[in-house]
């Protein structure tokens, strides 16, 4: 049964990935375990994006429940659509076209799809995005990558978020860095903190980039 | 489908109860994101657990790959089994009863179940437990209890955790505390420091009294 729910959704999310060519638009899937910063590295993202009429941004936000992170994107200044998912712990490629939708998407570049926190179940849900990016907060610890590595194997980049926090938990990088690698040995490496900016510059040159190739 | 997983769970969790009665175990099932600090927790409580003859404990640890965890029990000086569940992001009954079968039960007071690290999945699996303990940790921010509610409305105890990084991360705590009894209004709450040793006193008083209401 699960199969074939992953059959119906990776037909729709190629149908997703259509519809992202057609409109020349970049999307970005961010996975992590709840309060890795999903929220809060958007929220800074947005703040520099939305300033650049070529590079503005919409959000498909996913949780089990509340608006909330809905209504900090919206004040951050961006087009967002929050989906509640009741009992279901990942965003389905369905769910996105649903959100997709309610978007006006003729004047964005980037559409973000904030998925439910969760380090395992979205790993299997294509959405039919462009880039894949798990945050891994460094108050989680370094075993993470080894311990949830179905979903670091998929990711196209790993964000080292909360870096400001690293000194506070004793947070040894280079043993994280290697976890990382050894799970994910294609994807990017970036170590940013929404609190005091470190990396934002160049995440946002990175996703410049990566519009650009579009 | 997953219903009738359900059904087939809660038959068997059922006689995991029946088992922990007859042999009055406390068993506690621990749940929370990845990197809340059920581990470090569970180190700190073992110490002081384990030179005490009449609350010995033993361990099952739930994790997708890697024995890390359950290696780092048995240097705490518990007995552990660690149960590797591929991509499954729960423990279920059954897997509970497949650990406690490799283990030696008649020496402990105290069976903690460490689960997949994980607030959605768990939530409608009940092992046979007699407690469930819900960490937070502070990193997490204090709007996890509404986004995450089925979960902590199953809780009985809510640990909030990693109260060291309080300050480092502007952790509003009346506010965290406030949502929390929303959600699981009859739920116990202690707040803990497995770095500075915070709260643990209480949570091992805690842990205590209900061995011996068993």
């Amino acid at each position: 049964v699960f199969e074939s729910l992953l059959v119906d959704n990776d037909r729709l999310a190629e149908r997703n990935r259509g519809f992202f060519r057609a409109k020349r638009l970049l999307a970005v899937n961010l996975v992590s375990s709840p309060g890795a910063g999903k929220t809060a590295l958007l929220e800074k993202t947005l703040e520099r994006l939305q300033a650049d009429p070529d590079h503005r941004a919409a959000v498909i936000v996913g949780d089990l429940e509340t608006a909330q992170d809905a209504a900090r994107i919206r004040k951050a200044g961006a087009p967002a659509v929050q989906i509640t998912t009741g009992a279901v712990c990942h965003l389905d490629a369905e769910m996105v076209a649903g959100g997709m939708e309610q978007l006006d998407l003729d004047t964005v570049k980037i559409l973000f799809i904030e998925n439910v926190g969760n380090l395992v179940c979205p790993t299997a849900f294509d959405l039919g995005e462009d880039l894949r990016v798990v945050l891994l907060s460094t108050t989680e610890g370094e075993d993470k990558p080894l311990k949830y590595a179905p979903m670091f194997r998929t990711a196209d980049l790993v964000l080292l978020s909360k870096s400001d926090l690293a000194s506070a938990v004793d947070f040894d990088r280079e043993t994280a860095l290697a976890h990382i690698r050894q799970c994910a040995p294609k994807a990017d490496i970036l170590e940013t903190s929404a609190k005091t900016g470190q990396g934002l510059e160049e995440w946002i040159s990175y996703l410049k980039n990566r519009v650009q190739d579009i």
